[in-house]
């Protein structure tokens, strides 16, 4: 086999859509200007984030002054939880969220806890998903005025089920954030968006540049600033918008619509090729999670490959020009076995022989041969 | 004369160095890893945030562990002054400021304000300086906990006496920060660097992307963050790291290095001919704030031309070609008078008819001699 170049860790970040980068230079070299400038350098860059964000709110079926452009997930996470506790805080019950919600969200939980508030952190089956009815019974028990739910978990792929927490939210009446970021133009979420409060976008996670995102506040949701400034996003978040990136993420999701259903089917296709290859062709192996449709994402597959630990195959795959990781790639360099993978009840053996591989609509068949055979020869060779 | 295309509103935003355009291609195309992976893509872009940490603590004589990347100036006022607060909210003395600070240091003076407590506006003398003993008799008369203040200010271009401060600083131990948008790579840093608590930077504003700034943290200087994450930037701003933006930063400051001091002298030498003609060759019109060399940065002039508003001034020299402002950009949307121009003492009636012209490295004698011959021309109409 020839070394090539075969990138598989997609949920850690996405390579930028050619078509983007190519037309960036011209963006970058004519529409430099400040959208706050009254000149007509200014209008151009302001009319890019129009763009932008009124094809950020077609994709989700809401209106574009209900779409904030941000730095990225993490700070739209910051800026939903952190600006709603801010603006409501006297009249807070409690704080839900789950145990295997990504850090950006279960720091700000912890946070919340330190300055006093009652946080439950809702546990996961062994295919990673919550139990509905023990969210229920917590609002049958308490005011519960905030819960907070990835909607695909960036690790095992799993799905929350985000209708029958609506469903709750209608009956209950708490505010309702979901962190979006390994959905978003990867699952429809036109379906159900304006039934939640908040939801969170990162751009490199699909093909536009590192550096923005989106936050998605339902129109008439309170909130209080975290940052102050020049009045930028109406105030949400102030700050020179990131023209660029703004731009790139407006690009991106244009091009993941216009692929359309066909393309993520496709790439859930592929996924259920790799995962039955590995697990037909490699002994001592088994996925993480489940690969129901309804309660996997099309591009998410932990497996765990029995006797190795993922960080030596990570580097053997890597030898061979195979890119995968162990898990997330904000928590890679802490030697700490995952907590996502914790709280689904997968014992530290299987949890530290666990690797992530995560497709794009960039990836073809020939690729995933191509690791399967990697796939096999490592282990061969590690093994022995 | 042709219609050109003048930019000359650099202290609202710069166009991106074509070298900088251009190697971001194959940034983009080959370094698009996170930095936090554990794979060599990964790594790469880890090099690639070193590098530009290097490069930046390099330009200002300190450590690179004190370089934090940003999403931009507004960002790094936010999380030093409010993360300073934060942390040490309950031994704080009161909070001083001056009356012409940009938007994203007042709204956060005015919060501490809010949430109770004492505040001080530093107010200016006509040239746009702030008085050094009024700030000694504050400290004189009580515990003064931190200082913020800019070094070049973005509407006039008047330099504030850091190293005076820095006097106060030593004797009355308060903490200081200063916002370093419109002064980086144009005034010399590296003297007192070292001797300053926070410093903020925007990359936009020195023709790097829109979307990145750093922020200097005096090692020891305590603060909490403002958002929670996965452990970026020493967990002072977590967020998957804008690397494409980082590298621009650092790039746009090596270049900076490489042109020397000999290149801001150029750009001064520009703005005073500029200024020269403009005051010989038009009547009824005066320079804000002052052109002394040491008490103005070498890129900014604030003009007004009696008679005309500055509105109406911006779009007729956009008719030809040239773009500058009125001001502020972040404060561009807003129809009221500069609080910066009000705060020097100028009458509302000349602070109308203000026209800030902002020069870059880029700028050429040829652009500004078009520039003055079209200011002839809009006045020639407008004074009709």
């Amino acid at each position: 086999m020839n070394l090539k170049e075969i990138y598989i860790d997609n949920s850690a970040t996405t390579r930028p859509f050619d078509e983007i980068i190519e037309s960036l230079v011209t963006e970058m070299r004519t529409g430099y200007g400040n959208p706050s400038s009254l000149h007509s350098k200014g209008l151009e860059s302001e009319k890019i984030l129009k763009h932008s964000k009124q094809v950020v709110a077609g994709s989700l079926g809401v209106s574009s002054g209900e779409i904030f452009f941000t730095s990225g997930g993490t700070e739209s996470n910051n800026i939903a939880l952190q600006g709603y506790v801010k603006a409501n805080e006297k009249r807070l019950g409690c704080l839900v969220t789950s145990e295997i919600e990504h850090p950006s969200v279960l720091d700000i939980f912890k946070y919340f806890q330190k300055i006093g508030f009652t946080v439950y952190y809702l546990p996961v089956d062994n295919t990673g998903i919550i139990r509905i009815n023990q969210l229920e019974k917590i609002c049958q028990k308490e005011k519960v005025s905030l819960v907070s739910t990835m909607h695909v978990n960036n690790e095992i792929g799993s799905v929350q089920p985000i209708e029958d927490i609506i469903r709750l939210k209608r009956q209950y009446e708490f505010v309702l954030h979901v962190d979006a970021v390994q959905s978003y133009c990867k699952l429809k979420l036109s379906s159900f968006a304006k039934s939640i409060d908040f939801l969170s976008f990162s751009g490199h996670k699909i093909h536009a540049l590192k550096g923005v995102g989106a936050l998605y506040i339902k129109k008439g949701v309170r909130i209080e600033p975290l940052y102050y400034g020049g009045g930028q996003e109406d105030g949400i978040r102030p700050g020179t918008e990131n023209v660029s990136g703004i731009w790139s993420l407006g690009e991106a999701v244009e091009i993941f619509e216009k692929a359309g259903q066909q393309a993520l089917v496709k790439t859930r296709e592929l996924k259920e090729y790799f995962i039955g290859r590995v697990l037909d062709e490699i002994t001592d192996t088994g996925i993480n999670g489940t690969i129901d449709n309804q309660k996997s994402a099309p591009h998410i597959a932990n497996i765990w490959f029995k006797g190795i630990p993922a960080e030596v195959m990570l580097h053997a795959l890597e030898g061979k020009g195979v890119f995968v990781s162990t898990g997330s790639a904000c928590s890679s360099r802490k030697k700490t076995v995952s907590h996502v993978l914790k709280a689904m009840g997968i014992k530290d053996e299987l949890a530290g022989c666990s690797v992530r591989f995560s497709l794009s609509i960039l990836n073809t068949k020939e690729e995933l041969d191509y690791v399967v055979q990697a796939l096999k020869e490592c282990i061969r060779f590690l093994r022995r």
